[in-house]
């Protein structure tokens, strides 16, 4: 008999990790995923500009836990904790007990108090989110050639995309190139290179995490892929499959909303005290207050690290779900609890197209193909699986020589 | 000015062929077609059965006719053919005027006038319905471990296959090795090697387009895959998730329809003759009788050659579609018209699991792993670009030795 049951809410990055360090230890992990894989989000974009297939960064679960014996996986949505009870109640499966539970729900994408947008933007969270963006780019291609207005045309092939963060930029540049390389001898009635690309930000300048410099390289690099980058652009309003930024309306095929994000809603499950975006506030343990046995890690999680808060990135999820899970095995082993957490930040990359990106590792600055290179390498050793590798590196160095897209799949008009 | 337009409705192994054919002509060529990508369908049952990703077979149709200049791609469905305008309607663009019209829409499956039959059973015809025999597959499989009733698991995880032939065969045995080999360590709570697959076929044996010795190996190769083999079999009724077959109820967790099909609805928009199955009765010319220059190829048309007609098979869409082409070609370049049509067989292949395959070529009979080796050899020849051979290639190595499946995806619970 295990000597406790820990529940795990979420296979993102913080909750495989916190699944992968309680391996042999005497507990039962049973781990709740709303969908069957572990999604290597970061590569997300490539999915919906068609240039990986959805496989390629998605392995399922199971598959990574089969050698796990202590644990299950359980696919199945959460829609309440009762930590009364101690357990999770699942929406279409029994409740799940709990001695301790890790909350690994992630973020979602937020429209600052206006979720009427949702209607007329796309956000880039999940896989379903991919594919269908990536059947709304290739179908607006599509419903242009087959029209004959030529406003039409120009509406259809006029992208939008708001906030110009890691992944507004990448997707930005890579729907540029799309356009401007890969489809540019496939149609015969409109001109793929004629479309307008637009990424607008409200903020002085691109990737506002990065250092200015870089910041004005990706500007640069952005311009010279035929990307027309606004800043200082704040979006009015997004309706009718149109925007409003600076007064200016401008009527789109695609909007892309890629600006602010909500943690997904575990705070209200535990009825516990949430910053501002929703996430819940944690402990220097991860540990939420007043909660018996109760943490939540990454996206989720509002951490305050020398009184600022962790961002939401990969690495973070990834190292506070490690910490988590050793702490809980520590406990149960009844050995010495490891070093309090800290973050530690390696670094942070954003690419641009097909042969640029900027990076900042440690106290390393790099710009250009060198830069493309790092990233590519990193991103390659972090997929999980040796299948995902081999088939996204055939993948990348086929698009690399030839600047075409494997994953061009579109099963009916949007 | 090009010295006449064809358009073609279909963009399969027909419709690509015969556009092809036309190449470097002195025609402008519109092919339309519902999807943006030409299907390799011999392998689509590997998509629904989470071996391959979707673009691994599926590769954009503007793609392949990138360099050639004189056709036209556009992705849209017909409604109608209006023979006396010769002109061609879409549902979402404007109507195609033709001066020569080849019909290569291919066929569906039909449950012989049991069209409510549809509710609960599944086919496997396009992209769209292998994605979402995969999701039923896989999901059958994750409620079952979520299930605490013995009963639900029982009928969640029986699979029933209506059909032996080639795609019945191909999917039962894929669908039980999967059960026994890929899932058999990923589950916790149940046994997946205890899982139900059924093929019935009402004939007397299975793939019996084959000769007799290939159909006892095929069957005797399922059996051993753990398929429980039904022939003379005749399924009575489908309904609330379940099959009547010879008396007895059986539940299911997915029921796969492999049986009947029937042309698409061409000749309904022609007003012309159709066979039993709804193909439009054509000529030995492949040309609709009393209708100037409207052609029909493949599945959809109703081809009789000596005195037989021809199997709904992609090489007898090829070869059609390129003869048609050709014809039309010599017309308006006033060239001898191609020797009259005649199909070349080159025999039948059906795989069975994972080193096993049934084989004739030509006089050759063949089973076991040499055919299996053929079959492999062959697929991976005919898929049509290079970088889709690749991907396949590693997919299936990767399969081989490992018993895996690369493209386990499931965004949500079906």
């Amino acid at each position: 008999m295990a000597r406790g049951k820990v529940v795990i809410v979420g296979a993102g990055f913080g909750g495989l990790a916190a699944a992968r360090a309680l391996k042999g230890a005497d507990v039962e992990v049973v781990l709740i995923d709303r969908t069957n894989h572990h999604l290597f989000q970061p590569l997300l974009y490539q999915v919906a500009t068609a240039a990986l297939s959805p496989a390629d960064i998605a392995t399922a679960t199971r598959t990574l836990l089969r050698h796990q014996s202590n644990a299950t996986l359980l696919m199945g949505e959460v829609t309440a904790v009762d930590t009364a009870a101690r357990c999770v109640r699942l929406k279409d499966g029994p409740d799940q007990a709990y001695d301790w539970l890790i909350l690994a729900t992630g973020a979602a994408y937020s429209f600052f108090g206006h979720p009427e947008w949702a209607a007329d933007a796309q956000v880039l969270k999940s896989m379903e989110d991919a594919l269908d963006i990536r059947s709304r780019l290739l179908g607006a291609f599509e419903r242009a050639e087959l029209s004959d207005d030529p406003d039409a045309v120009r509406r259809l092939t006029t992208f939008v995309i708001v906030g110009a963060g890691p992944t507004g930029v990448e997707t930005a540049g890579t729907i540029a190139e799309m356009a401007r390389q890969t489809l540019r001898h496939d149609f015969r009635r409109i001109d793929p290179t004629k479309a307008r690309v637009i990424l607008c930000e409200a903020g002085p300048r691109v990737l506002p995490a990065f250092t200015e410099p870089l910041s004005a390289y990706a500007e640069r690099a952005l311009t010279e892929l035929g990307v027309e980058v606004r800043t200082g652009a704040m979006v009015e309003a997004i309706s009718d499959g149109g925007v409003i930024v600076g007064g200016e309306r401008i009527e789109a095929g695609v909007v892309l909303w890629s600006a602010g994000v909500q943690a997904r809603p575990a705070a209200e499950w535990l009825g516990a005290p949430a910053a501002r975006n929703g996430a819940v506030v944690v402990g220097k343990d991860c540990a939420v207050a007043g909660m018996d046995g109760v943490f939540a890690i990454g996206d989720v999680a509002s951490y305050l690290q020398d009184d600022r808060p962790l961002p939401g990135l990969a690495p973070v999820a990834r190292q506070q779900g490690g910490w988590v899970g050793r702490l809980i095995r520590a406990r149960i082993e009844g050995r010495p609890e490891p070093a309090p957490f800290r973050y530690r930040d390696w670094g942070a990359m954003a690419v641009i197209g097909r042969s640029r990106a900027v990076a900042m590792l440690g106290g390393l600055r790099m710009t250009g193909f060198v830069a493309w290179l790092a990233w590519s390498m990193v991103h390659l050793m972090l997929l999980i699986d040796f299948r995902s590798r081999l088939t996204v590196y055939v993948n990348w160095t086929w698009a690399w020589f030839t600047k075409g897209r494997g994953a061009r799949l579109l099963t009916r008009l949007p």
